[in-house]
């Protein structure tokens, strides 16, 4: 009923300002030195891998919603949820830097992607719910290694940050890389049907 | 004359940019431990209840939309009058917030709901009457409960912010559940018609 | 060969961000109580014409853009200054409210206005040009009184910036609203050509 | 696999905030006379810079997108690596104008235009790739002289910075330039294949 054309417009207006705005949590510092950049460091830095995460999501949210046929109530509100969590990305990635990545501010900004994971996983769910378990996001998804992994590595990330915040730095930087790697799963399928 | 598309992709944006934005009124934190979040408590619990509103005002008017063949001049105005409403919705969020909904903020807040409501229902009523009363909206609202009992409720809300906020803040959420709640009218409607 | 769906939907991002990002102006105040909100009124004041004025363009320009059939290296340009020129209107608004319109801040105000007006002369000039004076915005605009008074009008409103500020803001409001009158004349040749 | 339309609307998205974001570093000055508008002429120098750059930029992503028949995963994340680098422009406007043109703001900026041109030369070289060297991009290009001088003349801009900043600005405004001069090359060879 619903068109799938403007979840796919809100979601990606969504996802473009949340990584734009994100570039406003480095203030511009009033001296005119390169040592005025310095306390800057750590917020580019986490600036960096939270541009790769939202880059992320965008792509694997495109990727699923070429699978979606029809757009039910629950898909929308599950989208929304996704947006909820990755709205938070700037606030917790701000933190996170300004304050050199304090054990607070990483259990926080792994609390967030985790949820943000989780989001995703329901969102998903939904989906296939709603398109049988025949269909092609099932089908491409398989055992889904990945998806099941992700949520693991954030909660090890989070338990850690107040032990060594470097393994939770770690274990985040390395879920952005699993997932960088090509991920034919859904194009393949796709690609098969044809 | 004019095409339903400019007017949802115009609409969509807005609305993007109004959910996403209010996410700046938390203002990241100088310290870096979790009592420093403290103070934010209320912004954040603010922010979620105005992130469901304009999630909310965004699947209705997706809804409404769907019914739409043709935008006149009027409808057009009457959606720039309703968003005009919703662009204030991050500043009264903010303020409620960071006051800790102080009645003066509490009454505010139910002001903007109140003038979205209303801009909402004129919205409605311009649509319908250039489409006619046998329409796919006009039949698919029927008796429009849900319409009508939103500024009642909204009214009740803002009359009790001076006698005890949290009267106030059940009746605001409560007509958040209310919408929340899948509302298949229109849906319905389309799907008989086919 | 450029196709127009694009040129569109990045004109309705930046409007879209325009007319939102102004309301960041308003800025949450720290009191709770209703008479921290006065310092507001003038900004919000401020607001409100300028939320009409990017209306009126975002819809002038939807109107116009129905007329064109090919996008040139020209238009495109054009519809840029005229963007640079709006992309100022959140600035203008900020410094007019916050100063309660002292006579240099509706003087710029003013000088914005024109700017923007001229380039949206420009760039109906360039459409027409690149699509004959038989064409159907050619034949729309006629002779354009609107198009031709604005100017007029705010240069006056400019002029008188620093004799009397209410004389410029009636001025300002005038031309506002003989831009909200409905005006008819693409929609209906539009028509007629049909 | 994946649409050209999608990639097209969020890069759409996300340069119509880069450029509309960029107008919050005109921070609204507290006094209301002209001359408190004085502090503001480089930030509005350096504005009106970047301004053009985002709008060549997103001219000539618009014409490239055109001979783009299909969007591999690869072709997704070079265009990331290009937002990336533009989403940094609106720092490094704002530090450049708020310090005068210091050195080493000026420096910095011509790192990001540097930055951002290899960018787009990586995403203009994979879409060739995937489309072959008989393809309408690879024959529009040409022996691409102007993609060729500009990384030259930001390297010497970005050499020249600690030395004279106004050769680096001479030359930083000498490819905004040589970039507005129309080019026709796609446009012609789109032409002639029909």
């Amino acid at each position: 009923m619903m068109t799938k054309g403007r979840i796919e417009a809100f979601t990606d207006g969504v996802l473009a300002i949340i990584i734009t705005i994100m570039v406003l949590e480095l203030k511009v510092p009033h001296g005119g030195a390169f040592e005025d950049l310095k306390p800057l460091i750590p917020v580019f830095g986490s600036y960096i891998l939270s541009f790769i995460y939202i880059a992320i999501y965008w792509n694997n949210h495109h990727h699923m919603m070429h699978t979606v046929q029809h757009v039910t109530g629950t898909i929308l509100w599950a989208n929304m949820h996704l947006l909820f969590w990755l709205s938070l990305v700037p606030f917790t990635t701000g933190w996170m830097g300004e304050n050199h990545f304090s054990s607070a501010s990483v259990f926080l900004y792994g609390i967030v992607l985790l949820g943000a994971a989780l989001a995703y996983f329901i969102l998903q769910t939904t989906i296939i719910k709603s398109h049988g378990k025949t269909s092609i996001l099932a089908r491409a998804l398989g055992k889904d290694l990945k998806g099941k992994a992700s949520p693991i590595l954030y909660i090890t990330g989070i338990a850690t940050a107040f032990v060594n915040i470097w393994i939770s730095g770690a274990l985040f930087i390395a879920v952005a890389i699993m997932w960088l790697i090509p991920d034919r799963r859904i194009e393949r399928t796709l690609r098969d049907k044809n």
